[in-house]
């Protein structure tokens, strides 16, 4: 197996390579999927392993949504920025930060629900997202490939009807899961450099600079980019050979709607959050 | 291995229970901690399989920060709601979400950053956090035990002060990583029955209430909140028997400050992180 281990030229003893650290180093996302069905058990093994990740408290303040009906994903993937592989993909599963079961839990014992707060929310949205990186690992230890879809929260109230969530309820994320397509497997991305999300006893930036620019360059090599570039009226386009992680990374983030049109709901998602009940104080 | 179809009576088909699943699915919190140093390459296995983790268009908006010092971790231990095995641990990580980098990318290529919504936000707990489940799952691979620390969000300003954390970088969840001490091992804690977490198609609470006392009386029998009684002022004890999931969920969420009086402090996370370059628009 390919890891991400051979694609940094780096050595690792085989007893540190176990199965689970081999799966999640050789991680890709994939999209393009076959019709094929999960094959048997694998569904409930994958969900299984999503709710026995940590969670805080053990207040398992997640819920996810199994989709299946064509109809149903078909709408989910015209939602989510018309992603096709949604549509493709048997399984479509959605996470969402659950904090209407905690509400219904204080209602019944007869206490009011205080903690809403900011920190409510993060409990929340960290929960779901434990949740769904144990269905990946599980997914992708069964041999099939995954997708996450975080445009699942361009539209968060359309996406609330169509699943019936009820207020306090929010999608975090979408997974796709199936058998993917041969020609979905375009190899392992690089990473920043360890030495720039990896910091040892306190935060540092010493050689940011330099590791950004050799990251840069390998997206560049890589072709990661080719063909992708954002285009951003009034601003020249870039020669390939100089469009890497830097400048991709820039103008996504000064106007995420160029990128997707229907990202600019993003903006709104407090609003949208606050009238379906979430709190943010 | 003792996996959590076993805890719930569950046939698992064997091409089902690949090693990650087992790993997965067997996963349970360890809260004491050996001295001994992790063995030689795993620190490093398990940064890398954090670092393969999925990442939201690439950002990479988290950073990790490798905390070995046994005064930071007791100091981290003490602004954690004085949790011994942190210090006990060999190795503790702090798993942040990352704007910092984002906006020196933005600022490098000479662009204004506007995606500062709560959905950028929420893009970088997101990162943080499956970073953080790799780890967890990588380390539970090789056999060594991880406790994930939430309660690094106790005093947010103080731990950015610890660990030299810039302007928009926040503290998700720490996590201890080490083995476990022989007695650590109190057994696979249960979950939510699927019917309660896990929807077919749309969200549906049919049976939610005979599911959740099913749940209450399995986590009475199991003896998980034994002598562990949240007592709030002006409420009376319940008697043990009564005493489970619904109770002990709804006190530590009607008055949080009672279980960890520094957790008080979490009420007042927005605040801090504004004044720290968050937004939250």
């Amino acid at each position: 197996m390919y890891t991400r281990f051979d694609l940094e030229g780096r050595k690792v003893a085989p007893e540190m390579l176990t199965d689970s650290i081999a799966t999640m180093t050789a991680h890709q996302s994939v999209r393009a999927f076959l019709p094929d069905p999960l094959p048997a058990g694998a569904l409930d093994a994958i969900l299984t392993a999503a709710r026995s990740s940590p969670t805080s408290s053990n207040l398992q303040a997640y819920s996810v949504i199994v989709v299946t009906e064509p109809e149903r994903k078909a709408r989910l993937a015209e939602l989510s920025g018309r992603q096709r592989f949604i549509a493709e993909a048997p399984v479509f599963l959605v996470f969402c930060a659950d904090q209407w079961r905690l509400q219904y839990v204080c209602d019944r014992q007869g206490y009011p629900m205080v903690a809403q707060y900011l920190d409510a929310f993060v409990i929340a949205v960290v929960d779901a997202a434990l949740a769904a990186q144990n269905a990946v690992v599980a997914a992708e230890s069964l041999g099939l490939g995954t997708c996450y879809v975080g445009s699942i929260r361009n539209d968060i109230a359309a996406v609330c009807n169509l699943l019936g969530l009820p207020q306090r309820v929010m999608p975090v994320t979408g997974l796709s899961v199936g058998y993917a397509a041969p020609w979905a497997r375009p190899g392992l991305k690089p990473r920043l450099p360890a030495r720039v999300t990896v910091h040892r006893e306190r935060y540092s930036t010493e050689g940011l600079e330099e590791a950004l620019l050799e990251y840069d360059r390998e997206m560049v090599e890589h072709g990661h980019y080719s063909g992708r570039q954002v285009s951003l009226p009034g601003t020249a386009p870039v020669p390939e050979s100089e469009y890497g992680w830097l400048e991709h990374t820039a103008r996504r983030l000064t106007q995420p709607e160029v990128v997707a049109p229907s990202a600019s709901l993003r903006a709104q998602m407090r609003t949208v959050l606050e009238r379906r009940g979430f709190q943010f104080d």
